[in-house]
């Protein structure tokens, strides 16, 4: 095989990298920390956009657009806001180019300078709540639920595709609420519908929980997140959504008058997930061979290959992949029929395992005289021989079969890290295992911190539906008195 | 009616951005030049988006993404399109901010200054090609045919909303092609799929045209157009598609070797349509009394407004509503029932005309007894009662009724504006009465520019498939031989 991958084993990382850019899903660009998502990843990233699209209309939510850009002063606002996120960023100072005066192509104009520097978004509560403060007079404008479809710019030291590039695309909603409750109820149900996505779609076993306050969204009173476990053990935060409080209507002085007559701050939410769940996905499941994609995710769900020595018995077989085609799009499934000439099957089938096809057809003139198909699982790399009558009924319950196996694989390969801890010499050495450790902490963000500091781990949630584990005991570092365990972890 | 809109007769211009701001389409941010695009605008975009995306697809094209900056030094590769783009535009200096010393909020940290300043995107091709340029080594790697669904930003100096902002959302088409035919062929391909879209989903004729090399896209050897008229006269340019030959590929050194083991240049085009088409969308059909959407792209296509005195009655004509609902949900119908109890029919009549949906069905106690329905329609602006029975299949039939009304009226409308002009002391007073002038032309931009500076007329382009005039003649300004007439307007 032409495009050969460094093994897990080898080095997990370059494993990554050489996924990303082999099964081409994505590369890096000339800017620095910002990379070109190429059609195949592109089209990935859309199917995951469709699904969690139609699932947020659904809660009523609306898409909207805001600006790019946020005036500097805005930033200086909301005080932890700031402190959180306004630090890294791409500035815009000025408003034109002009010929170099030396001739040497085109340089910054100094008469084009910004009277006040304009921020390119890492997030966008606060142009948000500058305009909601319009929208917002009355308990009958209320609830506002607005998602936006876009890029996002924070500007990172050390980047990898995926998992942390200096401009991402992302979802990020904002909503705005008359009371506490139902803020916090709908901050509770979007993180459920990323769980839902995360299990149903990515086939990617997650743990919802609360964030430990050290690890909560700047300007937010509670952050709520699910925590997916890579293959290498470490934890990926895979999405997030936040409670606001009150602060962003302090902040942008946005008030509704309630049914008595009365001036209220506003309740907020905001919740997002990004093209970091791409790397996720590529991390839950591929293998040495490549990408593994779930079928529910996969641009391309079934992939034809042609075995042929003639001209007639290649027309032949893509003629009966061309039935095939139909039965299986009249099913819809999505499939494709490789009929390039100039490459051999062998070729051909390394190819596809690598960008993660689920399933490969492949059929020979034995097969067409017989009135069979191989058909072959990307998961499980088996084989079978299959007649060609019902194939189209046989692949749709394939695709389903496949589906739940890349889950239960993920969920075994999790639960089998995820262990109790309550000894600080044995955490030392377990959590550089990988893996959760389910362990007592005394809720302070002094002892979190210490523990970080000393083993690089943090408190991945206070789990709320996995491994919930509310008993009494003592914190592992401190030996202060904890009422539940929570998930520690070395992550992403 | 609380919102009351300014006439076109009043102030055409204003009325435009009543309309805007009054139908909820879109109103300024707090950054100068940029749009918020409210939820009820963005709906129409998004349906826009998804009728062009699946025709790009059809037509082979796969999405992907590609950078929003663009290293400074690119402008300067393309001589051509450095002065036709880089001017004004967003440029980016540095990467962080820090608390002001003083106290004061934060401030641009001196020390992250960029080496290389970085531009917002105000379109693609540079950055795009140096990719590009990875993709291709030899004739099996072309075609490639790319679009991306993004953001770019143009420093104007005057804008309105959707029609000219600094930042404005659109799709940018870039393919490659091993020849000059080839790509020739996908830039009129792609200005046809533009002119399908304007005629069938926004119901606004367009004409088909090549632009005068003046008022070509810097860079492109050609660029095909589409130019509607608005209701005052002038045109509008709704979208582009420019063959740019190799000059891209040449900035960039992209080549590509040929089945006969030779080195060429790759041949190129890009195509883009924007939020622009909001703006003509707008234009091209709305009345004094507000929006007027062709029933293909509105967001809600019926709404249903009950007529009551008691809870009786509004509990049992909402019921109705619901089984109509049903009914048109059927067949395809987005529908809404306008339950507020907090507002007179009257009211809301007028508000539904204002945001431009296509059928409103209003039902109170008498036709709940007598099984009927008001059904009135925007576009004329005329009612009558329908019975119940079979009110789906009527209100399907009416919306492609409406759809083609809509069409007909702008096609009338603006084929009555169209006129052939000979004289150049006519065409002065002529021009500034709008519409479209057929006019012979010496073919020179010498003329062009002095006929612009003269009248600010501009050749709207030599058109291909309406007001075709292949008739030999002399140019309206300078006498000289001409083989057509071609489109002269005022433009937006």
């Amino acid at each position: 095989m032409a495009k050969e991958l460094t093994s897990r084993n080898e080095n997990y990382s370059q494993w990554y990298n050489d996924i990303v850019v082999k099964a081409d899903l994505a590369e890096q660009s000339a800017v620095r920390g910002c990379m070109v998502i190429k059609p195949y990843g592109y089209a990935i990233w859309e199917k995951m956009q469709s699904l969690l699209d139609a699932e947020f209309k659904k809660s009523g939510v609306q898409n909207a657009y805001f600006p790019l850009f946020i005036p500097k002063s805005f930033f200086s606002r909301e005080a932890e806001h700031v402190e959180g996120f306004a630090k890294e960023c791409a500035v815009v100072t000025h408003h034109r180019l002009m010929n170099d005066p030396e001739g040497k192509g085109v340089v910054v104009d100094p008469d084009a300078k910004l009277e006040e520097e304009l921020i390119v978004r890492p997030t966008s509560e606060t142009i948000i709540w500058s305009v909601y403060k319009n929208w917002i007079k009355s308990w009958r404008d209320l609830p506002i639920l607005c998602n936006q479809w876009c890029n996002v710019v924070r500007w990172e030291m050390r980047t990898r595709p995926f998992l942390r590039t200096a401009e991402f695309l992302w979802q990020e909603g904002h909503t705005a609420h008359a009371t506490s409750e139902e803020a916090q109820a709908k901050a509770e149900e979007m993180v459920h519908v990323y769980a839902d996505f995360a299990r149903n779609a990515m086939a990617m076993p997650v743990v919802v929980g609360h964030k430990s306050p050290n690890e909560r969204f700047a300007g937010a009173l509670d952050t709520l997140t699910i925590e997916a476990m890579m293959q290498d053990g470490k934890a990926l935060q895979a999405g997030t959504s936040h409670f606001l409080g009150q602060n962003f209507a302090k902040s942008f002085d946005v008030k509704y008058t309630d049914n008595e007559g009365k001036e209220q701050y506003v309740w907020a939410t905001s919740w997002g997930v990004s093209t970091r769940l791409m790397g996720a996905l590529i991390m839950a499941h591929s293998d040495d061979n490549g990408l593994v994609l779930p079928p529910v995710l996969a641009p391309i769900q079934v992939v034809m290959v042609p075995i042929y020595k003639t001209a007639e018995e290649r027309s032949a077989v893509l003629d009966k992949f061309e039935d095939i085609r139909k039965e299986l799009e009249a099913l819809g499934i999505s499939c494709k029929i490789d009929s390039r000439d100039t490459l051999r099957p062998g070729f051909k089938f390394a190819e596809w395992e690598l960008k993660g096809v689920p399933v490969r057809i492949a059929m020979g003139a034995r097969d067409l005289a017989n009135g069979t198909v191989e058909v072959a699982r990307r998961d499980t790399l088996s084989k079978e021989t299959l007649s060609v009558e019902g194939i189209g009924a046989h692949i749709k319950d394939l695709l389903s079969e496949i589906q739940e196996n890349i889950y239960n694989i993920a969920l075994e390969r999790r639960d089998s890290r995820v262990r109790k801890c309550d000894s600080w010499e044995e955490f030392k050495t377990e959590i550089q295992k990988g893996g959760f450790l389910l362990c007592h902490w005394d809720g302070t963000a002094e002892t979190e911190q210490k523990i970080k500091d000393e083993t690089k781990a943090t408190i991945r949630c206070i789990p709320v539906d996995s491994f919930v584990c509310e008993e009494k005991g003592f914190d592992i570092y401190s030996g202060k008195p904890s009422e539940r365990r929570v998930i520690f972890a070395i992550s992403y």
